[in-house]
Protein backbone atom coordinates (compact mmCIF):
# COMPACT_ATOMS: atom_id res chain seq x y z
CA UNK A 1 0.00 0.00 0.00
CA UNK A 2 2.45 2.16 1.16
CA UNK A 3 4.75 1.11 -2.49
CA UNK A 4 2.01 2.41 -4.53
CA UNK A 5 1.02 5.53 -2.89
CA UNK A 6 4.83 6.52 -3.51
CA UNK A 7 4.44 5.55 -6.91
CA UNK A 8 1.35 7.82 -7.41
CA UNK A 9 3.15 10.41 -6.28
CA UNK A 10 6.04 10.04 -8.36
CA UNK A 11 3.75 9.80 -11.69
CA UNK A 12 2.40 13.59 -10.63
CA UNK A 13 5.93 14.83 -10.48
CA UNK A 14 6.61 12.85 -13.49
CA UNK A 15 3.95 14.22 -15.56
CA UNK A 16 4.37 17.81 -14.22
CA UNK A 17 7.98 17.77 -15.71
CA UNK A 18 7.05 16.03 -19.02
CA UNK A 19 3.84 18.37 -19.41
CA UNK A 20 4.37 21.15 -22.40
CA UNK A 21 3.28 23.68 -19.91
CA UNK A 22 7.02 23.06 -18.39
CA UNK A 23 8.41 23.02 -21.68
CA UNK A 24 6.50 26.56 -22.89
CA UNK A 25 7.76 27.88 -19.44
CA UNK A 26 11.55 28.03 -21.49
CA UNK A 27 14.52 27.94 -19.48
CA UNK A 28 15.12 24.25 -20.10
CA UNK A 29 18.20 23.31 -21.44
CA UNK A 30 18.05 21.87 -25.45
CA UNK A 31 20.02 18.08 -24.09
CA UNK A 32 17.01 17.76 -22.17
CA UNK A 33 14.49 17.96 -24.44
CA UNK A 34 16.09 15.20 -26.97
CA UNK A 35 16.30 12.89 -23.78
CA UNK A 36 12.77 13.93 -22.91
CA UNK A 37 11.89 12.90 -26.86
CA UNK A 38 13.87 9.62 -26.76
CA UNK A 39 12.21 8.42 -23.44
CA UNK A 40 8.82 9.55 -25.14
CA UNK A 41 10.10 7.00 -27.93
CA UNK A 42 11.21 4.58 -25.74
CA UNK A 43 7.65 4.69 -23.66
CA UNK A 44 5.66 4.29 -27.05
CA UNK A 45 8.19 1.14 -27.79
CA UNK A 46 7.09 -0.10 -24.48
CA UNK A 47 3.92 0.52 -24.83
CA UNK A 48 3.75 -1.26 -28.22
CA UNK A 49 5.74 -4.21 -26.94
CA UNK A 50 3.01 -4.68 -24.20
CA UNK A 51 0.35 -4.64 -26.39
CA UNK A 52 1.37 -6.96 -28.94
CA UNK A 53 2.52 -9.51 -26.12
CA UNK A 54 -1.05 -8.89 -24.50
CA UNK A 55 -2.77 -9.66 -27.97
CA UNK A 56 -0.31 -12.67 -28.63
CA UNK A 57 -0.91 -13.71 -24.99
CA UNK A 58 -4.72 -13.52 -26.19
CA UNK A 59 -4.59 -15.77 -29.31
CA UNK A 60 -2.81 -18.11 -27.48
CA UNK A 61 -5.85 -18.11 -24.89
CA UNK A 62 -8.35 -18.28 -27.40
CA UNK A 63 -6.55 -20.84 -29.53
CA UNK A 64 -6.09 -23.39 -26.33
CA UNK A 65 -9.71 -22.95 -25.75
CA UNK A 66 -10.34 -23.92 -29.01
CA UNK A 67 -8.08 -27.13 -29.49
CA UNK A 68 -9.52 -27.98 -25.83
CA UNK A 69 -13.03 -27.81 -27.36
CA UNK A 70 -12.85 -29.77 -30.65
CA UNK A 71 -10.89 -32.11 -28.57
CA UNK A 72 -13.71 -32.69 -26.11
CA UNK A 73 -16.33 -32.87 -29.51
CA UNK A 74 -14.18 -35.46 -31.29
CA UNK A 75 -14.20 -37.79 -27.90
CA UNK A 76 -17.89 -37.41 -28.36
CA UNK A 77 -17.94 -37.99 -32.17
CA UNK A 78 -15.53 -41.12 -31.37
CA UNK A 79 -17.95 -42.46 -29.06
CA UNK A 80 -20.70 -42.10 -30.84
CA UNK A 81 -19.12 -43.40 -34.21
CA UNK A 82 -17.98 -46.43 -32.26
CA UNK A 83 -21.51 -46.97 -30.42
CA UNK A 84 -23.71 -46.69 -33.64
CA UNK A 85 -21.07 -48.26 -36.10
CA UNK A 86 -22.70 -51.25 -37.13
CA UNK A 87 -26.20 -49.51 -37.45
CA UNK A 88 -25.91 -48.91 -41.47
CA UNK A 89 -25.02 -53.00 -41.96
CA UNK A 90 -27.94 -53.70 -39.09
CA UNK A 91 -30.26 -51.59 -41.41
CA UNK A 92 -29.61 -53.54 -44.39
CA UNK A 93 -29.62 -56.67 -42.76
CA UNK A 94 -33.18 -56.52 -41.23
CA UNK A 95 -35.23 -57.11 -44.25
CA UNK A 96 -33.30 -60.26 -44.74
CA UNK A 97 -33.97 -61.35 -41.07
CA UNK A 98 -37.86 -60.27 -41.57
CA UNK A 99 -38.41 -62.80 -44.44
CA UNK A 100 -35.94 -65.38 -42.60
CA UNK A 101 -38.51 -65.36 -40.30
CA UNK A 102 -41.18 -65.57 -42.57
CA UNK A 103 -39.39 -68.75 -44.01
CA UNK A 104 -39.56 -70.13 -40.55
CA UNK A 105 -42.98 -70.17 -39.86
CA UNK A 106 -43.72 -72.81 -42.97
CA UNK A 107 -45.16 -76.02 -41.45
CA UNK A 108 -42.87 -78.82 -41.91
CA UNK A 109 -44.76 -80.94 -44.44
CA UNK A 110 -42.38 -84.01 -43.77
CA UNK A 111 -39.23 -85.21 -42.32
CA UNK A 112 -36.91 -83.57 -44.99
CA UNK A 113 -38.66 -80.28 -44.67
CA UNK A 114 -38.41 -80.43 -41.08
CA UNK A 115 -34.66 -81.06 -40.40
CA UNK A 116 -34.21 -78.53 -42.81
CA UNK A 117 -36.36 -76.07 -40.47
CA UNK A 118 -34.45 -77.44 -37.84
CA UNK A 119 -30.76 -76.74 -39.53
CA UNK A 120 -32.39 -72.74 -40.22
CA UNK A 121 -32.92 -72.31 -36.93
CA UNK A 122 -30.35 -72.90 -35.60
CA UNK A 123 -28.08 -70.62 -38.60
CA UNK A 124 -31.40 -67.59 -37.50
CA UNK A 125 -30.34 -68.03 -33.98
CA UNK A 126 -26.67 -67.92 -34.86
CA UNK A 127 -27.28 -64.51 -37.01
CA UNK A 128 -29.51 -62.69 -33.66
CA UNK A 129 -26.55 -63.67 -31.50
CA UNK A 130 -24.48 -61.84 -33.90
CA UNK A 131 -26.52 -58.58 -33.98
CA UNK A 132 -27.02 -59.03 -30.16
CA UNK A 133 -23.04 -59.08 -29.64
CA UNK A 134 -23.26 -55.68 -31.39
CA UNK A 135 -25.97 -53.95 -29.34
CA UNK A 136 -28.76 -55.23 -31.20
CA UNK A 137 -32.18 -55.49 -29.35
CA UNK A 138 -35.33 -56.50 -30.32
CA UNK A 139 -38.20 -54.01 -29.14
CA UNK A 140 -41.18 -55.58 -27.10
CA UNK A 141 -44.61 -54.53 -28.49
CA UNK A 142 -47.37 -57.14 -27.96
CA UNK A 143 -49.56 -56.18 -24.84
CA UNK A 144 -47.39 -53.35 -23.81
CA UNK A 145 -48.69 -49.06 -23.67
CA UNK A 146 -48.05 -48.00 -26.61
CA UNK A 147 -44.82 -45.38 -27.04
CA UNK A 148 -44.78 -43.82 -29.64
CA UNK A 149 -40.80 -43.68 -30.00
CA UNK A 150 -40.74 -47.74 -29.83
CA UNK A 151 -43.85 -48.29 -31.85
CA UNK A 152 -45.19 -47.26 -34.91
CA UNK A 153 -49.32 -47.41 -35.09
CA UNK A 154 -50.41 -48.78 -38.32
CA UNK A 155 -53.80 -49.90 -37.24
CA UNK A 156 -56.42 -49.03 -34.40
CA UNK A 157 -59.02 -51.56 -33.05
CA UNK A 158 -61.29 -51.25 -29.97
CA UNK A 159 -61.34 -54.11 -27.88
CA UNK A 160 -62.83 -53.65 -24.41
CA UNK A 161 -61.24 -56.51 -23.14
CA UNK A 162 -57.84 -55.13 -23.39
CA UNK A 163 -56.53 -51.68 -21.75
CA UNK A 164 -56.91 -48.69 -23.94
CA UNK A 165 -53.59 -47.86 -25.94
CA UNK A 166 -52.39 -51.18 -25.66
CA UNK A 167 -50.50 -53.03 -28.43
CA UNK A 168 -52.48 -55.89 -29.68
CA UNK A 169 -50.55 -56.88 -32.50
CA UNK A 170 -46.96 -56.97 -33.73
CA UNK A 171 -47.27 -56.50 -37.80
CA UNK A 172 -43.38 -55.91 -38.20
CA UNK A 173 -40.62 -56.63 -35.32
CA UNK A 174 -38.80 -53.08 -33.92
CA UNK A 175 -35.07 -53.24 -33.48
CA UNK A 176 -32.99 -50.50 -31.15
CA UNK A 177 -28.94 -50.87 -31.27
CA UNK A 178 -28.34 -49.73 -27.96
CA UNK A 179 -30.13 -47.21 -27.13
CA UNK A 180 -31.26 -45.55 -30.29
CA UNK A 181 -34.00 -47.19 -31.96
CA UNK A 182 -33.16 -48.45 -35.26
CA UNK A 183 -36.54 -49.44 -36.41
CA UNK A 184 -40.14 -49.11 -34.85
CA UNK A 185 -42.37 -52.31 -34.14
CA UNK A 186 -45.04 -51.97 -36.58
CA UNK A 187 -48.52 -52.24 -34.38
CA UNK A 188 -52.21 -52.28 -33.84
CA UNK A 189 -53.11 -50.51 -30.94
CA UNK A 190 -56.27 -50.43 -29.13
CA UNK A 191 -58.18 -47.37 -28.94
CA UNK B 1 -2.67 -1.02 -19.35
CA UNK B 2 -0.44 1.81 -21.00
CA UNK B 3 -1.26 3.80 -17.98
CA UNK B 4 -0.40 1.20 -15.52
CA UNK B 5 3.15 0.26 -17.61
CA UNK B 6 4.04 3.82 -17.44
CA UNK B 7 3.32 3.57 -13.99
CA UNK B 8 6.07 1.47 -13.10
CA UNK B 9 8.84 2.56 -15.63
CA UNK B 10 8.48 6.03 -12.79
CA UNK B 11 8.39 3.72 -10.13
CA UNK B 12 11.83 2.55 -11.67
CA UNK B 13 13.19 5.76 -12.10
CA UNK B 14 12.13 6.91 -8.92
CA UNK B 15 13.97 4.14 -7.44
CA UNK B 16 17.26 4.31 -8.98
CA UNK B 17 17.23 8.04 -7.56
CA UNK B 18 16.30 7.76 -4.25
CA UNK B 19 18.86 4.92 -3.98
CA UNK B 20 21.76 5.81 -2.01
CA UNK B 21 24.66 4.39 -4.63
CA UNK B 22 23.81 7.31 -7.01
CA UNK B 23 24.09 10.00 -4.38
CA UNK B 24 27.41 8.39 -2.99
CA UNK B 25 29.05 8.66 -6.40
CA UNK B 26 29.14 12.17 -6.48
CA UNK B 27 30.77 14.22 -9.46
CA UNK B 28 28.13 13.08 -12.43
CA UNK B 29 25.51 15.93 -12.26
CA UNK B 30 22.66 14.13 -10.60
CA UNK B 31 19.95 15.13 -13.30
CA UNK B 32 21.95 13.25 -16.03
CA UNK B 33 22.84 9.81 -13.97
CA UNK B 34 19.40 9.58 -13.62
CA UNK B 35 18.44 9.98 -16.80
CA UNK B 36 21.00 7.21 -18.05
CA UNK B 37 20.68 4.80 -15.87
CA UNK B 38 16.68 5.11 -17.06
CA UNK B 39 17.52 4.89 -20.12
CA UNK B 40 19.35 1.74 -19.93
CA UNK B 41 16.33 0.09 -17.30
CA UNK B 42 13.67 1.24 -20.30
CA UNK B 43 16.24 -0.43 -22.75
CA UNK B 44 16.68 -3.93 -20.77
CA UNK B 45 12.94 -3.58 -20.71
CA UNK B 46 12.35 -3.72 -24.33
CA UNK B 47 14.57 -6.61 -24.92
CA UNK B 48 12.63 -8.51 -21.96
CA UNK B 49 9.29 -7.31 -23.74
CA UNK B 50 10.59 -8.46 -27.23
CA UNK B 51 11.88 -11.51 -25.34
CA UNK B 52 8.68 -12.35 -24.21
CA UNK B 53 6.96 -11.37 -27.43
CA UNK B 54 8.99 -13.68 -29.48
CA UNK B 55 8.49 -16.56 -26.81
CA UNK B 56 4.54 -15.99 -26.89
CA UNK B 57 5.10 -15.93 -30.51
CA UNK B 58 6.87 -18.96 -30.80
CA UNK B 59 4.28 -20.76 -28.69
CA UNK B 60 1.61 -19.68 -30.49
CA UNK B 61 2.83 -21.53 -33.72
CA UNK B 62 4.16 -24.43 -31.77
CA UNK B 63 0.04 -25.21 -30.99
CA UNK B 64 -0.90 -24.04 -34.01
CA UNK B 65 1.37 -26.61 -35.66
CA UNK B 66 -0.08 -29.34 -32.89
CA UNK B 67 -3.40 -28.36 -33.44
CA UNK B 68 -3.14 -28.73 -37.43
CA UNK B 69 -1.23 -31.74 -36.53
CA UNK B 70 -4.54 -33.75 -34.51
CA UNK B 71 -6.77 -32.31 -36.98
CA UNK B 72 -5.35 -34.76 -39.59
CA UNK B 73 -4.63 -37.43 -37.52
CA UNK B 74 -8.65 -37.21 -36.11
CA UNK B 75 -9.68 -36.65 -40.08
CA UNK B 76 -7.59 -39.78 -40.81
CA UNK B 77 -8.58 -41.91 -37.89
CA UNK B 78 -12.47 -40.93 -38.48
CA UNK B 79 -11.99 -42.34 -41.91
CA UNK B 80 -10.34 -45.63 -41.19
CA UNK B 81 -13.29 -46.15 -38.44
CA UNK B 82 -16.03 -45.14 -41.05
CA UNK B 83 -14.65 -47.30 -43.70
CA UNK B 84 -14.26 -50.49 -41.66
CA UNK B 85 -17.39 -49.49 -39.43
CA UNK B 86 -19.03 -52.94 -39.82
CA UNK B 87 -15.78 -55.26 -39.47
CA UNK B 88 -16.75 -56.26 -35.80
CA UNK B 89 -20.28 -57.31 -36.93
CA UNK B 90 -19.54 -58.31 -40.36
CA UNK B 91 -17.14 -61.32 -38.01
CA UNK B 92 -19.60 -61.81 -35.84
CA UNK B 93 -22.02 -63.12 -38.73
CA UNK B 94 -19.23 -64.92 -40.69
CA UNK B 95 -19.96 -68.48 -39.01
CA UNK B 96 -23.55 -67.98 -39.16
CA UNK B 97 -22.63 -67.44 -43.16
CA UNK B 98 -20.53 -70.48 -43.40
CA UNK B 99 -23.69 -72.98 -41.79
CA UNK B 100 -26.15 -71.43 -43.83
CA UNK B 101 -24.56 -72.64 -47.16
CA UNK B 102 -23.73 -75.40 -45.92
CA UNK B 103 -27.58 -75.79 -44.52
CA UNK B 104 -28.53 -74.76 -48.39
CA UNK B 105 -26.21 -77.61 -49.71
CA UNK B 106 -28.64 -79.58 -48.43
CA UNK B 107 -30.24 -82.30 -51.43
CA UNK B 108 -34.14 -81.60 -51.72
CA UNK B 109 -35.81 -84.77 -50.86
CA UNK B 110 -38.95 -83.88 -52.34
CA UNK B 111 -41.16 -80.62 -53.12
CA UNK B 112 -41.76 -79.39 -50.08
CA UNK B 113 -38.43 -79.36 -48.72
CA UNK B 114 -37.97 -78.04 -52.76
CA UNK B 115 -39.55 -75.18 -51.64
CA UNK B 116 -38.64 -74.91 -48.58
CA UNK B 117 -34.83 -74.43 -49.81
CA UNK B 118 -35.87 -71.64 -52.69
CA UNK B 119 -36.95 -69.46 -49.90
CA UNK B 120 -34.15 -69.65 -48.08
CA UNK B 121 -31.64 -68.97 -51.22
CA UNK B 122 -33.54 -65.77 -51.55
CA UNK B 123 -33.01 -64.79 -47.56
CA UNK B 124 -29.25 -65.74 -47.93
CA UNK B 125 -29.17 -63.82 -51.38
CA UNK B 126 -30.58 -60.99 -49.47
CA UNK B 127 -27.97 -61.28 -46.43
CA UNK B 128 -24.87 -60.87 -49.01
CA UNK B 129 -26.63 -57.93 -50.64
CA UNK B 130 -26.53 -56.41 -47.35
CA UNK B 131 -22.84 -57.30 -46.84
CA UNK B 132 -22.07 -56.01 -50.34
CA UNK B 133 -23.70 -52.90 -49.47
CA UNK B 134 -21.37 -52.53 -47.04
CA UNK B 135 -18.09 -53.73 -48.64
CA UNK B 136 -18.09 -57.12 -48.36
CA UNK B 137 -16.35 -59.09 -50.76
CA UNK B 138 -15.64 -62.82 -50.77
CA UNK B 139 -12.05 -63.22 -51.73
CA UNK B 140 -11.55 -64.92 -54.75
CA UNK B 141 -9.51 -68.43 -53.99
CA UNK B 142 -10.23 -71.54 -56.54
CA UNK B 143 -7.74 -72.28 -59.24
CA UNK B 144 -5.91 -68.71 -58.37
CA UNK B 145 -2.12 -68.63 -57.48
CA UNK B 146 -1.72 -69.34 -53.71
CA UNK B 147 -1.25 -65.65 -52.21
CA UNK B 148 -0.09 -65.36 -48.38
CA UNK B 149 -2.63 -62.50 -48.00
CA UNK B 150 -5.35 -63.52 -49.20
CA UNK B 151 -5.43 -67.72 -48.58
CA UNK B 152 -4.49 -69.72 -45.81
CA UNK B 153 -3.01 -72.73 -46.65
CA UNK B 154 -4.13 -75.62 -44.13
CA UNK B 155 -3.35 -78.34 -46.96
CA UNK B 156 -0.41 -79.49 -49.66
CA UNK B 157 -0.92 -81.69 -52.36
CA UNK B 158 0.90 -82.81 -55.30
CA UNK B 159 -0.93 -82.98 -58.80
CA UNK B 160 1.26 -82.44 -61.55
CA UNK B 161 -2.29 -81.63 -64.41
CA UNK B 162 -2.02 -78.01 -62.32
CA UNK B 163 0.59 -75.45 -61.95
CA UNK B 164 3.19 -75.46 -58.80
CA UNK B 165 1.55 -72.79 -55.91
CA UNK B 166 -2.19 -73.08 -57.46
CA UNK B 167 -4.89 -73.52 -55.06
CA UNK B 168 -6.55 -76.44 -55.88
CA UNK B 169 -9.57 -76.35 -52.98
CA UNK B 170 -11.71 -73.87 -51.20
CA UNK B 171 -12.31 -75.17 -47.24
CA UNK B 172 -13.71 -72.15 -45.62
CA UNK B 173 -14.22 -68.66 -48.22
CA UNK B 174 -12.49 -66.07 -47.20
CA UNK B 175 -13.88 -62.29 -47.00
CA UNK B 176 -12.45 -59.00 -47.19
CA UNK B 177 -13.87 -55.66 -45.98
CA UNK B 178 -12.91 -53.04 -48.89
CA UNK B 179 -9.37 -53.05 -49.04
CA UNK B 180 -9.50 -55.65 -45.62
CA UNK B 181 -8.69 -58.91 -45.28
CA UNK B 182 -11.30 -59.90 -42.36
CA UNK B 183 -10.71 -63.80 -42.73
CA UNK B 184 -8.56 -65.46 -45.46
CA UNK B 185 -9.90 -68.27 -47.51
CA UNK B 186 -9.17 -71.97 -45.78
CA UNK B 187 -7.32 -73.30 -48.57
CA UNK B 188 -5.50 -76.47 -50.36
CA UNK B 189 -2.34 -75.52 -52.38
CA UNK B 190 -0.64 -77.66 -54.93
CA UNK B 191 3.07 -77.69 -54.39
Amino acid sequence: MAEEKRTENVEEIFEETASPAAEEAGGIPEESAVEETSEANEASKIEELEAKAEESENRLLRLQADYENYRRRVKLDQEAAHKYRAQSLISEILPALDNFERALQIEAADESSKSLLQGMEMVYRQLIQALQSEGVEKIEALHQPFDPHLHQAVMQVEDSSYEPNTVLEELQKGYKLKDRVIRPAMVKVNQ
